[in-house]
C-alpha cells in the first residue's frame, strides 16, 4: 500500500508539547480569573444548524464559515465564534439558567480565512460573557476581568482601548447617515492598519460617503498615531467631543456610558494609563451595540488585539422574544501565545513530571515499577523510561525532555538500599538512602526531590 | 424577521454549568494523573484530510465520519478519535519529537452514530499514549495510569479487563482462519451485549465460520456471566488456555505478554482484584495488535467501558516507513460523567467563586467595585450582582447559584466600616469590621471568609 503523506490541512496546525504546555497554562490562568468573578463554565456543540450561525457575524463571517450537509441531510456549520452559540444557548435554556447569567467558554472556532500573516483557520477562544443585564456595572466588570487576566498572565505593559458603538452611530446619525452603517464601521476599524487617509478613502470608495461626510465622520474620532503620546485625558476627550461635534441622542447616551465606564474602572483601582479611550475602534463584528474593547501589548502593537469584546444587546432577539442583553470579551489565546513567545515571556517548562527514572538493570523492572508507584503516592510525578537501554542514552533523553532530576538505581544501589539523585540543571549528583528501616521511601530522598522539583 | 428556533442538532448537546463544572474537574483530574507519569500535552486540528482518517478505524468509523469539501475544494473530515490523528502527528513530527514520545490529548471527536441509548455524536476524549517502544513496561504503565485515574476520580469499585489481540489471532490461526479476522473480532466484542449464543450465531451468520469453527473459537474465550464470580486466577486461566487449546506462535507470544503484563501490574502494587483477564474482549477498532483493555464501573456494568485502549504497533505504517509502535487508552469522559451522575458521585459545587456581594445601595457602585477588587487581591473569588435590585431578590439569586457566603453592605454598614457576613449554608449572619485602621480589609473578615469558602 502506498504511504499517505502525513500533513495537516492548509491553515491548520499541530501543537507540539513545547507549544501546548504554555497553551494549557494560559487556559488555566484565564479560567482562574473568570472564576474569581463568578463566571460559570459551559460547553456547546462545535456543529450547529447553519441557520443558527448564518448572517450573525456579518458578510465576512458568512463567507468564511465551514458549512456542509450531515448524514441526515441537515445543513450544518462549524461555529466561527462562541458568542453566537451563546445567544442561541441562552435563548434555549433561559428558564433553567436564570438571569443574570455569567458564563465562560473555552473552545475552538473555525474560519476559512485567508491564511496570510500567520492567521489560522482553527483557533481557540476563551470567552466570558454576562447575559441579562444592561447595567454599566457589567461593562465595568468586563474591563476589570481583562485587566486582571493580563496581569495574571504576567503582562504589565498592556493597554485596554475602549469605545462605544453608540457614539459612532450617534455621529453618523447627526450627519443624516442611518443606513449602510456596517461598511462605515468596518472602514473605521481599519484605522490601525491603513491610517487616517486610508480610512477616508475607504469611506468614500467602499461605504459611499461624500468626501465631506468622510471628513466630518473621521475628524472627531481619529487621532494620528504620532499624537497618541500627547493624547488628552479620557474625560477631557469626551468633553471635547460633546462640545465640538453634533451627536444624536444615541451618541449622547454613548458618551454618558463611556464616562460611567471609565469612572467605575478607576474606582476599582485600575491604573488609568492602562485603560485608554480610543474613539476610532469599531470592531469588525456586526452585533455590537454599546461598549467595545480591544487590548494590545505595548511592546507588540503590531499583532493586533489579544482580547476583544463588547456589548451586544440585540443578538439573542434572533432566537427569542425575551430581551437578553449581553456583554463579554474573548481572549485570543493563540495570538497571545504567539506574542508572548516573541517577547520571550512564556514559561519554559517542557516536562510535566519533575522526576526521571532510568530503567537499566533489566531484571529489575518490577522493582522500578514499585519504586515509581511509591514516588507517585508521595505526590511526586515520575517518568520511568520504558526500555532497558544504556544509561547514557536515557540520561540524554531526560536532558532533552527537561526533567528537573533523575534517580539512578543500578544493581549496586538495589543491593545497598540507596539511589543516585542527579540534579539535571546543576549537573550535581548525590547518593542517598532509598528506603528507611520500615521499607518506606526515606525522608532524605523525598525532601531532596521536593526541593529539586520546586514542589 | 421571524424568530429562528434555538435548538441543537440531533445527537448533540449543550453542557449547562451544573454539567460542565464536573466535566472540567474530570479533565483536570485526568491531566494531573497523565502528567504524573510524564505524559506531555499536544493538540491537533479537528479537521484532517479525508485520506488521513478514512479506512483507519474500520467500516463503522468510515460510515460515521463527518466528511465534506472545504473552501479550497479539499476533501476533509472531522476526526472520529484521537489515535489516528496521533499516528499522523508522530509520523509527521517524529524527528522533532524524539522517541519514546508520551503524550496526552483532551479534545472532542465526532461520529455520526445512531443516537439511541444516550450516545452522542460529539464527545470529549482524554487520551494518553506512548509511541516508539514495544516494551511491556509501557503496557504495564497503561494499566497503572487507568488504575490511578479511576482512584483520583474517587471511584473504588472498578474493574480493568485486559486481553491481547495476539491470543485471539493465534486461536484463529490455529483453526486455519487467517483472513476475515475483523468481523470475527467484532462479533466476539459483542459478548457483553448478546451473550455466548449470540456471538456464536453472529460468527456463523456475519463472519462466515462453520458452526464447529464458531464453537472452537469461542469456547476457550467466553465464560458465561454467571461464572464470573468463580473465575480462575488470571495466571491459572492462561495456563489452562495454553494446555487445552491449539494456538499459533502469535498466540503463544500473546500469552507471554499477558503474563508479563499481569506480573508488572501486581509488582506496582495494584490490587489484583481490580485487574481481570477477560479473553472475550476484542475492541471494535481495527488497529489493535497486542494488549487491549476495558474499564467498567462495578456498580454500573451496563454503561460499558469508561476507559479503553490497547497496543497498535502498525498504525503509523500508513504514513511512514519508520516503525512507530504505539500503546494508549482513552477516557470516555462524557460516558463516565453520566455514570458518576447516576451513582450520585459528582462533586456538587455549582458556584465558581465562593463569595457573593449584593449591590443594593445604588449610589455606592464605586465602593462595591473597590471592595470586591480588594477581596480578589486577597485571593477570594467574589461575584458582585450587576444591578441595584432588592436585597431579597439578590439573596435568592445567591442561594440558587450555590454561593458559600454573602457580604451585605448597606448605607449603615458603609458609614460604620462594617459588613454583614451571611453563611448561606447555615443561614447564620454576623456583623464584622470591614476594614482595619489602615483602611485594609480587616483580618476578622478575611479569616471568616476563608473559613466559609473552605480555602
Amino acid at each position: 500500500m502506498p504511504l499517505i503523506e502525513p500533513r495537516t490541512l492548509k491553515g491548520f496546525r499541530d501543537y507540539l508539547p513545547e507549544a501546548q504546555i504554555p497553551r494549557e497554562w494560559l487556559v488555566d490562568t484565564a479560567r482562574r480569573v473568570y472564576r474569581s468573578y463568578g463566571f460559570l463554565p459551559i460547553d456547546t456543540p462545535a456543529l450547529e444548524y447553519e441557520e443558527i450561525l448564518a448572517g450573525k457575524g456579518g458578510e465576512e463571517s458568512d463567507k468564511q464559515m465551514y458549512r456542509f450537509e450531515d448524514h441526515g441531510g441537515r445543513r450544518v456549520a462549524l461555529r466561527f465564534d462562541l458568542t453566537v452559540p451563546l445567544a442561541r444557548f441562552v435563548a434555549q435554556h433561559q428558564h433553567e439558567l436564570g438571569l443574570p447569567f455569567k458564563r465562560y467558554h473555552v473552545a475552538s472556532v473555525w474560519r476559512g480565512e485567508n491564511t496570510q500573516r500567520g492567521r489560522y483557520r482553527e483557533f481557540m477562544q476563551c470567552d466570558f460573557d454576562t447575559i441579562g443585564t444592561e447595567s454599566i456595572a457589567s461593562d465595568v466588570e468586563m474591563v476589570l476581568v481583562v485587566h486582571d487576566l493580563m496581569r495574571a498572565i504576567g503582562i504589565e505593559g498592556f493597554t485596554i482601548r475602549v469605545n462605544n458603538r453608540k457614539v459612532l452611530v450617534g455621529l453618523l446619525e447627526a450627519q443624516g447617515i442611518e443606513t449602510g452603517v456596517t461598511p462605515i464601521l468596518r472602514a473605521l476599524d481599519k484605522h490601525d492598519k491603513i491610517g487616517l487617509e486610508g480610512v477616508r478613502r475607504e469611506l468614500v470608495q467602499a461605504a459611499g460617503l461624500t468626501p465631506d461626510q468622510a471628513q466630518a465622520v473621521t475628524s472627531p474620532l481619529l487621532v494620528e498615531r504620532a499624537d497618541e503620546a500627547t493624547q488628552r485625558a479620557p474625560r477631557a476627550e469626551l468633553d471635547r467631543l460633546e462640545q465640538s461635534c453634533p451627536l444624536s441622542p444615541t451618541g449622547l447616551r454613548g458618551l454618558t456610558e463611556l464616562r460611567a465606564l471609565l469612572g467605575g474602572v478607576e474606582a476599582a483601582g485600575v491604573d488609568p494609563r492602562r485603560v485608554r479611550l480610543d474613539l476610532s475602534i469599531a470592531r469588525g463584528l456586526d452585533y455590537y451595540t454599546g461598549t467595545i474593547l480591544e487590548t494590545s501589548l505595548d511592546e507588540l502593537r503590531g499583532i493586533g488585539s489579544v482580547c476583544s469584546g463588547g456589548r451586544y444587546d440585540d443578538l439573542a432577539n434572533l432566537y427569542t422574544k425575551e430581551r437578553l442583553p449581553g456583554i463579554g470579551a474573548s481572549l485570543g489565546l493563540d495570538r497571545l501565545l504567539a506574542g508572548l513567545d516573541e517577547l520571550g515571556r512564556l514559561p519554559r517548562t517542557r516536562a510535566t513530571a519533575p522526576v526521571f527514572v532510568p530503567y537499566f538493570d533489566e531484571a529489575r523492572l518490577h522493582d522500578y515499577l514499585a519504586f515509581c508507584a511509591a514516588l507517585r503516592c508521595a505526590g511526586l510525578g515520575v517518568e520511568l523510561y520504558p526500555e532497558p537501554r544504556k544509561l547514557k542514552a536515557q540520561l540524554q533523553y531526560a536532558d532533552r525532555r527537561g526533567f528537573a532530576c533523575a534517580i539512578v538505581i543500578g544493581s549496586d544501589e538495589w543491593a545497598a538500599g540507596t539511589c543516585q539523585v542527579k540534579d539535571l540543571k546543576q549537573q550535581e549528583s548525590a547518593s542517598v538512602a532509598r528506603v528507611d528501616a520500615t521499607g518506606a521511601l526515606s525522608r532524605e530522598l523525598l525532601e531532596r526531590l521536593r526541593r529539586l522539583s520546586g514542589s
